[in-house]
């Protein structure tokens, strides 16, 4: 081991990946209900993707924001089309960690002001804002916690109008659809309600869709089940189907000056052409996977819930997963997610995924219960 | 215009690369000093460079931190390698901030402090605690400036002993050649000095070489011209040619801690291969040129000063050059860079430039004049 060991890792390699399934150096077929972590959209290696990607790859791979590329306002377009957003503006970076910071750090300028509200179990990401918001001492160093944060749990009016009173928030951050701290959902009324407490206290509402979006959730946001125009949403994972690519999209109440925000590899060419696709059906389809997989689930008693909503689930069991989930893994060939919640797996597939292979999932769960 | 419009650019739309040339949607061919920012080490389109990505895509692209990918492995050896090396440990991330990130943070972790030193006119990047770092107080948000950071000039040893009495500093960070600031170097003297300061105070040493490293200053990192041995070194751009990843390589007497760090794309299948490659000998050309280079420039009664090391140079005027610079790009068909320094022009070709390309540079700048 070279690497800086911080990992826990199945003992997997996997060597190539053909859709929903990975392939390791002995040739074993792994079913792929994790997504590199509800990375992998439109699936692994897909053929128009990898055409596009070699394509460009063979004329220019990169080249900085000093020049002009047409490439990030044909993305923008495209993005704002099928999510049937109202003109937001698309500035790229390259993760999830780096579209939170920039999305935080923008409602700063914005607002003059520095306090951020999050939620109790939440996950922004590793760099030093986006840690300091997720609720999670064990991962934010010293230097981190400098950032002042106020963590309230979801669905709490009197908290939340208590920390805005204090006059210092720029920003209130929240997932649709809880990750890492386990599926969980804000009631729709608090969602809604947020917008009263934008206009009333100038505080920026961000819409974490690093991991909901893209059709994740069923719908293109998961922020769009509720009634809300956030003033920022954060993109990442399903955006670029596994090539490292993140973005915000800003609401055109938001000017842009120029210098504030910047990246020297964000909207390269590749991450472009890896984020472009054309308009396709992988929302409806997850619905109505969604509904298989939780009409299957109901049907084991040792379920005890099923969480999330689209192809971001979770079943949550009396018991700790991990032995279960190396069963799956090394026994079944099946991956599946974990999260910060022991006793749930996660179930995060590429959106290609199809019923059948939802069946042989359950039938290994069962064998392994 | 639908993209969130931050960066001042050139009216140029580059669709193609090749080696040490970039081409536009006409055809126009423009011979690239800039290297989009440093970032172009192995050229444009590298023949083995296209294959390698084109092969590795074509069987797995990505897969998350939750399996093993020895090709990590592999590229860690590599580095040790051809850096010269002592077995520092590689952790994968997707930029010079997150680079950056990871080490501040590791250095907090490591030493349970939090304050930072770091060298007026620095750059180390956007996110979080890395603009903190950062010396230009118009890309700091209220939200960023919440890092405890101390701004010192390089070669003030008393100043450096004040702010470490203070005893709570994790980390100084520098860079051997500073990119942004304008290729201003630290004396030797100071730098082989920190070596009694890391000891005395437990503090971090953090070599930025995201600009200066992979051969960019003539030796694999810049920081080997001096006699230290940094905990924690900061890797990025040319790293990858263009493709998006950076990195931490940490001290072996720094040990990891599941858990600790993490990132999602960080270390994927496609960045490995974009980073790795052979021995090469662009270190030792890098050297030849920057000789050429500089004894060319020596002619020039108008540059008043040429600074910097290897293939990250600087002529210094004593009129703001943006306007020459526009001159070479719009008349001259040349990529140059700025800096924080408005007199200065800055150099940073892909690595594979020869002796002729700085012929027509020289030969365009003296038409220009």
């Amino acid at each position: 081991m070279k690497t800086f060991d911080v990992y826990n890792q199945f003992d997997v390699v996997p060597i190539k990946g053909k859709d929903v399934y990975v392939y390791d150096e002995f040739n074993n077929k792994y079913l792929d209900l994790y997504g590199g972590h509800a990375v992998i959209s439109i699936g692994h290696s897909e053929k128009k993707y990898v055409k596009n990607i070699t394509n460009q790859l063979n004329n220019i791979g990169f080249y900085s924001n000093a020049v002009r590329n047409p490439l990030q306002d044909k993305l923008s377009n495209e993005i704002n089309l099928q999510a049937d957003l109202d003109n937001y503006k698309l500035f790229m970076c390259n993760s999830g960690a780096e579209a939170v910071e920039n999305a935080l750090k923008l409602s700063s300028f914005y607002t003059g002001k520095k306090r951020i509200i999050a939620f109790k179990n939440s996950f922004h990401g590793r760099t030093s804002a986006a840690v300091a918001v997720t609720d999670n001492k064990y991962i934010n160093s010293e230097l981190n916690k400098q950032h002042n944060v106020s963590f309230i749990e979801f669905n709490d009016n009197t908290k939340l109008e208590i920390e805005l009173d204090k006059g210092d928030a720029c920003a209130i951050i929240f997932e649709s659809i809880q990750g890492v701290g386990g599926l969980d959902q804000p009631d729709e009324d608090f969602i809604n309600g947020l917008a009263y407490y934008q206009k009333k206290y100038q505080v920026s509402i961000i819409a974490d869709e690093v991991q909901s979006g893209f059709c994740r959730s069923g719908q293109f946001f998961a922020f769009q089940k509720f009634n809300i125009q956030p003033d920022i949403i954060t993109i990442a994972k399903g955006m670029g189907n596994g090539f490292p690519v993140g973005g915000i999209l800003v609401n055109p109440n938001i000017h842009p000056q120029k210098g504030i925000l910047g990246t020297t590899y964000g909207g390269n060419h590749l991450a472009c052409v890896a984020s472009l696709r054309k308009k396709n059906n992988i929302c409806k389809k997850a619905l109505e996977l969604e509904s298989y997989f939780k009409n299957i689930a109901s049907k084991f008693s040792s379920i005890k819930k099923v969480k999330g909503r689209g192809l971001m689930l979770g079943i949550e069991f009396d018991f700790d997963v991990s032995e279960l989930r190396s069963k799956l893994v090394y026994e079944h060939k099946i991956f599946t997610g974990s999260s910060s919640n022991k006793n749930l797996i996660r179930i995060l597939p590429p959106l290609s995924i199809k019923k059948n292979h939802f069946d042989i999932f359950f039938n290994a769960l069962n064998k392994s219960l």
